[in-house]
C-alpha cells in the first residue's frame, strides 16, 4: 500500500509518501512541503497548495491520501488556514476518485509513539526509526505527513475491517 | 459589474449574482443553493461543491466572487465545514484569475440594513426590497449570498481606493 500523508497548513503543508503494510518494515519514497507565501490572499494560496498537491499526487501514484482531521479547539488564528489547507488537499485526492481517510493529531502519535500526547520531537524520532532514516525530516510538518502515512498503514486493516462489518450490518438490517 | 456571492456551507452553500453598481438599483441574475448529501464522507462533498461553483462560474461569468469570511468564533460543531466549503468556493473562483473578496458577516449585514447586529429575517427583506423581488429568497443561505453580492458592490469603491492608496504608499517608501 502505498500512501501520501498531508500535513495541511497554508504556511507550510506537509507531505509525505510512504511504502508498506501493516506487520512489516515500512518504506519513504517522499518527503517535503507544499510552502505558499505569507503576503499572499488567502485564494491564492490554494491555488498553490492545488497545484502543488497535483505534483505529488502525478509524481508519486499514491492508493490513499491521509490527512490530518482538523479540530476548532485549537489555537483560533491558525484553524481556518488549516481547514482550508485539508480541505484543497482531500479535494485534490477525492476528484481522481482516491481514497481519503482522516486521522486525529492523537491517533497519529499514539500510532507511532504509543502515547497520544507525545512531544513533537518523539514524533519526530519514532518516525525516523521506523523509516530506517539517518535523520528526523525537517521541517516537522514533513515529519508530520510521514507520520500520518504511518498512522494509516497500520490502522488501515482495523478500519477495514469495521467497515465490513458495518456493511454486513446494515445489509442484514435491510433485509429484515 | 457582476458579482457571485457566495454563503459557504457543506450541506448548504448559498449562490446569488447580482448586477449593479454604487448608487444605481441592483438587478439579481440567478439564485440558487448547491446541495450536498449529508451522509457523504467530507472529501466527497467538497468534489460536489466545486463542480457547483464550475457550473455557477460557467454559467454567469462573474468579475468578482464576494465570499463570506468565516470566523472560528462561531458554532464549533459547523464551521469547520464552512471553513472547506469556503476554501473550495474560493479555490475555484482563483485558479480562474478571478479576484475574490470576503466580507464578515457583520460587515454584510450592515451594508444591507444598517446594523451589523441585523436578524437573519431583516436581511432577508432588504434583499428582497434592493432587488425588487416579489418575495424573500428562500432558504436564509441564498439569500445571505445575494447580501454579500450587494455588500460588495456598496464596498467595493471604498476599498478601490484604499487599495490605490497602500499601492501609493509601497510606492512612495521604495523609492526613498
Amino acid at each position: 500500500m502505498r500512501v501520501l500523508g498531508v500535513d495541511p497548513g497554508l504556511t507550510r503543508c506537509g507531505v509525505g509518501v510512504v511504502d508498506g503494510v501493516a506487520g512489516r518494515p515500512l518504506t519513504m519514497t517522499a518527503v517535503g512541503v507544499i510552502r505558499t507565501p505569507a503576503e499572499a490572499e488567502t485564494a491564492e494560496r490554494l491555488v498553490g497548495i492545488e497545484r502543488g498537491m497535483d505534483e505529488w499526487l502525478d509524481a508519486h501514484r499514491p492508493e490513499v491520501v491521509a490527512v490530518e482531521r482538523v479540530f476548532s479547539q485549537h489555537n483560533v488564528r491558525t484553524v481556518m488556514g488549516t481547514a482550508q489547507a485539508s480541505a484543497v488537499a482531500m479535494l485534490c485526492a477525492a476528484r481522481r476518485g482516491l481514497p481519503v481517510a482522516q486521522h486525529t493529531p492523537s491517533e497519529v502519535k499514539a500510532a507511532v509513539t504509543g502515547s497520544g500526547s507525545a512531544e513533537k520531537a518523539q514524533v519526530g524520532a519514532m518516525v525516523t526509526r521506523l523509516l530506517r532514516l539517518s535523520a528526523p525530516p525537517r521541517p516537522a510538518d514533513a515529519a508530520d505527513a510521514l507520520a500520518l502515512a504511518i498512522c494509516h498503514i497500520w490502522r488501515a486493516p482495523a478500519q477495514g475491517r469495521l467497515q465490513q462489518a458495518l456493511v454486513a450490518h446494515r445489509r442484514k438490517g435491510s433485509t429484515r
